[in-house]
């Protein structure tokens, strides 16, 4: 449930109504201001790690509905934290995420933490075994900003984007793999065809071989899809998959069997440059056919200019709806 | 015309009235506050280079009239930006100007953003091609902070300064190059010039061979001055240019002729360490002479401790109206 | 006195009247919000140094008061700010805080600003001379969020807290030395005996050989104790130092013997790995013994974790107080 109090650190602590619902009050404060909602509140921020849409809709979207906002940075501004537990910490970390987390909580409203993957320990990560045991010293309301496995803020503005494009409920939904320099984490897709699945699509996941999404993210996709009506399947065959498709999502993530070996990981990718998605892709797919990215996006390694300057992206929309779609989460949240 | 969508990249942009308009209106903010002029609204800005001036007074500005802002500084708690068209981005930037600018600007009723001159292309920086391509995948309003020719909210605070210290409209003003350890950009001279022929004076623009202003500019000021009523000479004979000037406003710039090249310019400039503001170069001058600069200024470099702890020196008035100016901007851009 | 106009920047620049004052309006605060009280007010924030708790509560202070803050960071999104005076700036730093902290003050109603000792020279880090120079030129109200010698808004929190427990006046208030892998600062040991010798406590300052306060520090502590019906002894003997104390507050500093000389000091602390207050030190203390630290701390170095994590611990009610007290300190300046 989301109330006071709440936790919500992965899509699937959210029953589907409770989706839809924040999904629904997404567009209503759109459409319908309330900019003294979260008078007198005050959301604090902590960044583990860069952003810019996450950075400015958290803090904008605060705004908006008439509250504010303060930013942390460990390792700029702020000195590092540790996270380990038990450690003598004599090292670069000046203090522990056990002090530094519920003072912080106890400044703010609402606590945001971003702190994506550590990318060494694939079953620790898919556990989001550090994010939770930030969370467990957060007494208070908090929100995950991407984790090890999780980006749920980054799911509610996809549902939004499609329920704004009318997208229909059982139509062709092809998450896939696209190139990138470097092995990124697996937040995005796992939260992705989490998203798709439980929204009601038939989800397939298309990449190249090595690049299976892990058994457990698979399943819990299926477990969703069983609750919305949909379905998911993979395939490393581009055409099939494309074919009739509504919407192709192009993510970047490293492949789960090197996880942690740049090196091998970089040597299977090394082959993989034609997975940047191009006009051609959409020969099969549906007239109407949309093309979905997260952002940041690298404009010629994932995804061709023509078609991110082209009619099918969405990706702006997307971008935008974080904004909304976080000030639902936050106006359930601090006004339950 | 400045109101609701307007891009506010140039002093230029602007005509002489609606500059009057802005520069009175500051003057109007600073003494009959409007606390919720700009309730509810949001300013993001953008920093690629550094700032305490303006990073602080667009913050406090916006407070003042009940909006509030946020801050996204690329390189440092976001990714870098990419800014070239057509390239593959497979270095060190994760976004592109493209996808991010406008994803902020749909965060926000307006954005400011600061880029100085790459100082590589002369011609390139004088047309502003950076900011201006930028510019143009931003569709709400936008406001330079600092683009590679163009400074206009220096221009507005220091047009509101020389009203505030009554200097008359025909009167002598100086801008003179100072030295510096290394090249500087060309907006703030550039700006001055065309802020100070706009307003009618008599200018002279004073500084060592090599280092005259390029003609692109001088003509742009000569266009200024012919509606404001003014002219604009040239001279590097430094008495002849402070007899009887009423403003000495000292700047840093970098030779256009070895534009792109420290190495040269740094050769040129070597000799001139003179070039340093201090008492004596007031002994001509108007009794009431006044020392302007636009800060960050290099105590004892570009200009003495004596001048800028004395009696002359306006610059914290200067730096003051920043605020009230660009309040002002803000003010017009989202109340109309 | 606090009223509007104030420099804030030492404990003692308090009586301690106007100290329980400010202590009781952070109760008082803490129970019956006002949130509309500093409406229109905004806080510039100047950070020398990293910071997570000052960071945040003074942000979100100003927030729950109904004001804005704004931060600045020299040397991260602001370049770095020349403090000698006299020099020729062509060095590193391109502004003078001369003039940046004019400026910035001019474009806010208070300016906060952190400025870690220097470490090199003891008699200058003692007079608090670089800060005392910056203070000079801030014309308005001023907060020291901690300097070479006082960090006041940690001791007003402290003072909060030892209320909020009801720590008797007279009870026995140890400040111990503990372990850290460099030396730090004296600012938070010379401001903790200042608040419990003025609060009344019986304070002994425990520490190894070559750790001794500096008399100066020592001296004032002790015109404090006059004041405040306390005494202030110290000691290298732990366990009677320990005997019977209400509170075991710890804080690591650098050997004054050593000041600037990390190879001496590193070699003097080498052998004190055994100061890492662990359970016990409690063995003969008062049942009740509270820990106290200002945070950040490394834990199993300065403290155990079964300390920390214990009930004894009182180090988030500290930071916590942070907040209140700082919203007191604000109010009072801004508020009169």
């Amino acid at each position: 449930m989301v109330d006071n109090g709440t936790h919500l650190i992965d899509l699937a602590d959210l029953s589907r109504d409770e989706v839809t619902a924040l999904v629904d009050l997404a567009a209503r404060l759109r459409s319908h201001p309330e900019p003294a909602a979260l008078a007198g509140k005050v959301l604090g921020l902590v960044f583990f790690n860069p952003s810019l849409r996450t950075l400015a809709s958290t803090q904008a979207g605060m705004a908006k509905l008439g509250g504010s906002s303060f930013v942390i940075t460990p390792g700029a501004g702020t000195w590092q934290l540790e996270s380990r537990l038990g450690v003598r910490m004599d090292g670069a970390c000046a203090e522990h995420v056990r002090e530094g987390l519920p003072v912080l909580a106890s400044f703010c409203d609402a606590l945001g933490i971003r702190a994506f993957a550590a990318g060494k320990d694939l079953a620790a990560d898919l556990a989001d075994t550090e994010f939770r045991a930030m969370a467990a010293v957060v007494p208070g309301p908090l929100i995950n900003l991407e984790s090890a496995i999780a980006h749920p803020m980054q799911g509610l503005a996809d549902w939004r984007t499609l329920d704004d494009l009318g997208v229909p409920r059982h139509s062709r939904f092809v998450l896939s793999w696209v190139n990138h320099p470097r092995a990124l984490p697996l937040a995005v897709p796992a939260t992705t065809v989490h998203m798709a699945a439980l929204r009601g699509h038939e989800v397939v996941v298309l990449r190249p071989d090595g690049y299976a999404l892990p058994p457990e993210v698979m399943q819990r996709a299926r477990d969703a899809a069983a609750i919305g009506g949909g379905s998911v399947t993979e395939t490393t065959d581009r055409a099939a998959a494309l074919r009739g498709a509504s919407i192709v999502y192009a993510k970047e993530w490293g492949s789960p069997l090197h996880y942690g070996d740049a090196t091998a990981e970089a040597a299977l990718r090394a082959p993989l440059a034609e997975w940047q998605v191009d006009e051609s892709w959409f020969a099969g797919s549906a007239a109407d056919c949309r093309f979905m990215h997260c952002l940041p996006v690298r404009r010629n390694v994932a995804v061709a200019d023509a078609v991110l300057d082209g009619g099918r992206s969405v990706v702006l929309t997307e971008a935008n709806n974080r904004l909304w779609t976080q000030m639902a989460v936050l106006y359930r949240l601090l006004r339950g």
